[in-house]
């Protein structure tokens, strides 16, 4: 059994908490918000680990992890070790890992998959950075990984970075393929011509091509709201499909269906885009189309 | 000079009569409107032509089409000939052709474009058909079409339906012209890099790429409202964009631009669509990412 | 245990063939090829069945299923049923029921999912028909889905069409799936930050977000195939993707990520499209930009 | 009448001093290749200029703009001015006028459309930079700009950077008209309803609604070689697109015409992608379907 820091205890550090305090670690978590925290603050939590220490950040990206990191950099020792969990950008981890390599310190990064589902379930993880660092954490990698073989629930992605990349591009596939259900979702609801559409989606769970943990999870939406019609279409992102895309960008890479997929969020956030408005305004230049006014 | 029998008069034909007219031909128009038509019925317009009669129909495209040119059948004479100018599908041409062939009476589709402009500035014009009927009909024609070289304003695009295939692919373009401006107006409109918009677009008419009718159109929209934002982002669309996308997917072509630009058409007169309600719901599922509540 | 007649025994006939064997069914098989039929034509079949008959028909799509349909018209009875399992158009369901139904002969669409796995995890079936119909097949149908409880994978999805037309569906989103999946693995591929990308995939299996049995298809590929670069990148389409679009343009349904993947695998069979040539005959046009010469 | 200095006179450059020299303005170029040069040095070039003195850089984007602008603000002098006409980036602008501003030297950007057409027909500019700046500088603008109203063809746009900003806006538009066009005529030619695809495009030269300087130079490279068949379809990309990508990305702007335009490109240099590899081995993996194998 392994002793771990645990900074941030949020939807997703707070389950890890539990998991791996189920797994018998010694788990010192530390949150802003006291309710859930174990001690109060970096320092006391730094001071009540073992040395070598292993931190695991769990905060949100940017910023708050980098602040986090230059902290932990002032406060751990050589030797110690820093494990970014949270949704960082891949190019983030460099930089962390050289602050903290200044001070003899290792850094891993990790890409952390499976959503309020991994208490139970297990997280999918992916990892960056030197062997050394990660066959030492790997008794926290298997108790927060699903049960099972463990090459089919973690990876050594490569060095510092690629398991943020790995995570990344998960991402960016996700975002395709919560698209394409959805398509598929809103053709059957338009055409009418299958008559119980949630009795087609809960059939496809087992034999078909499609089935799929998102499959199982839609099942498990419409047996909630069997029209969706609780919600509205109204569908934020959070930095990983963009990233993707940018890779796309940077390495010519046609990612048609990721691109849709990240737009169709953008557009569903929108009221009467400046786009359309001047889609709307050359047809009634040209045509005189009817228009419809704003307000109107 | 000659003589024209011109069934519908609405926006398009209307303009088209005058144009006729002011090029120094006859034109016999009817309308269902008797406030613009000059004549009574089908038959009473027929009756005022002196043969070979020349009719050109500017009715809605599918049923009122079809039922014009049966009813014309029945009424004109072996050697008269149909002019179908309105937004056909190509596929009726040769259903319509061949119910005149019959009766020994000649057939064209023209696709026209233009707009509300062609009145003063000539309509482009695709025609298909038969060479000598196409010869018969050059009058009417050139009458039509803008002033300048014939072949810049006009083409005798191949046999029957040709004419409005050539409309109808022509309107996919434009579909994805419009669209690519569209992307455009709204990049510079929300990033505020460019201090004044309408300055930048009217800009572009002299010396650039893109300089165009459109871009006219466009920097004219803007002089009016330089915002756009007196009209709603809704778009219809009319046919034409759906027709080129089922060519691209009957002849195997990637259209990835065309239909794009039809998407966005569609998107833009949803509101919540049952896509977004999916995506909405898959997040909350597995994240349990916040989500807007229907009516919240 | 039940008797049923199936015709067409290829990869897929062939292995439903065993599956309701191995459940104790009855099957008499016909196909083309005498060396897997059971017996020398469809007369011959329908002989060698029981009436009540039901004769499932698993031919390819359009011409052949039609010619199938109208000669078992001929041959069954009053009271027998025909099971169209095939990957027909929903509209071609109505035509076949129309005609069977003349005979008082009973008629059900069936969409049938799993490929050669079928045989061993059971087909995914999405079912079209008269309810009473759909009961009395319930003892195939259940051989042949998957076991499990009946409703995750098997639905009555509707009236005559509606199983081919969630079968259809299912195929769009499935198109959507495997282009996310194609996209991310070239980014690793191309990216080159993870270094083990066949790794990455495959630690994807177990508590992700992309879960799924088209990821577990996509990490046996890659262990028999690393790089995948025994194949071309050259893919087929088989129908149900362009009648998915086809059903998004009539509905006016956006379908961005579907008709990506259709797209793309249409871009894919393309060598110098001539698209691809305009556009570079464009740049070349006004920015002198060099091109490549054909054949150069 | 003002005085010019000019660096580099590849394609636009040595097109430039020909406009400006024509409309009687005294340019100084400097280019490294010394067939093309009126000097022998930046130092020269400096040096043949009375003060204040206007220095227009027309070298490629990036390193080779930055070091010049670096090098000219050594030997450059209080109230001079620098103009970037080249494709940069607009972030780069920021960079460039902070250097100079801290030797009291001014700084425009400008964005130069018209490619080789521009001698003869003038620029289209799009500048970004203080008023009194522009003001300053307009001789030169009002000589290298198009003929006609002087707000068609030239815009101030805003701060240092909104003239590279409105330029790369204009590209990624100019991406997507070219990428409509070049669908159109793939459709046109795939078709083949169309008996004579170079007559129909011409047609559209007056009158349609696609009328446009893309469309006149698609006429011009059809008239060169009416099926484009003389060259691939590989078509490079030069910056400003993936740009445009990029701030839809940053903006959550919807860009699906734009980003199509750009994978197009990327696909077209692509042979077998890793994409369409991992689709045929998915096919091939659930379906048994054939694939091609490579070298095959």
């Amino acid at each position: 059994m392994v002793q771990l820091g645990l900074i941030g205890l949020g939807k997703m550090g707070f389950n890890m908490r539990e998991r791996l305090r189920a797994a018998g670690h010694e788990v010192v978590g530390y949150d802003r918000n006291p309710d859930v925290s174990d001690t109060t603050s970096l320092e006391d939590l730094v001071s009540k680990l073992d040395g070598p220490r292993i931190v695991w950040i769990m905060v949100p990206a940017g910023e708050p992890t980098r602040a986090t990191v230059t902290e932990l950099g002032n406060l751990l020792s050589a030797g110690d070790m820093v494990i970014d969990g949270g949704n960082s950008k891949y190019t983030d981890d460099k930089l962390n890992a050289d602050l903290l390599a200044a001070k003899s310190i290792g850094y891993l990064d990790c890409g952390v998959s499976g959503g309020v589902w991994g208490k139970e379930n297990g997280y999918g993880l992916m990892v960056g950075g030197a062997a050394a660092d990660v066959e030492k954490a790997m008794p926290i990698f298997d108790a927060l990984r699903p049960d099972g073989p463990r090459e089919e629930g973690f990876s050594h992605a490569g060095d510092v970075g690629a398991g943020h990349y790995a995570k990344m591009i998960h991402n960016g596939i996700e975002y395709g393929m919560m698209q394409a259900f959805a398509e598929g979702f809103e053709l059957l609801e338009a055409a009418k011509v299958v008559k119980d559409v949630p009795a087609v989606i809960k059939g496809w769970q087992r034999g078909t091509v499609v089935r799929s943990w998102l499959l199982d999870l839609l099942v498990r939406a419409l047996d909630e709201d069997p029209e969706l019609d609780d919600l509205e279409g109204y569908v934020e992102d959070s930095g990983e499909g963009r990233w993707t895309l940018e890779e796309a960008i940077n390495n010519a890479v046609p990612a048609p269906v990721i691109s849709a997929a990240l737009f169709a969020r953008f557009a569903s956030r929108q009221e009467h885009s400046a786009a359309m408005r001047a889609v709307a305004a050359l047809r009634n230049q040209f045509g005189g189309h009817a228009v419809k006014k704003a307000g109107g």
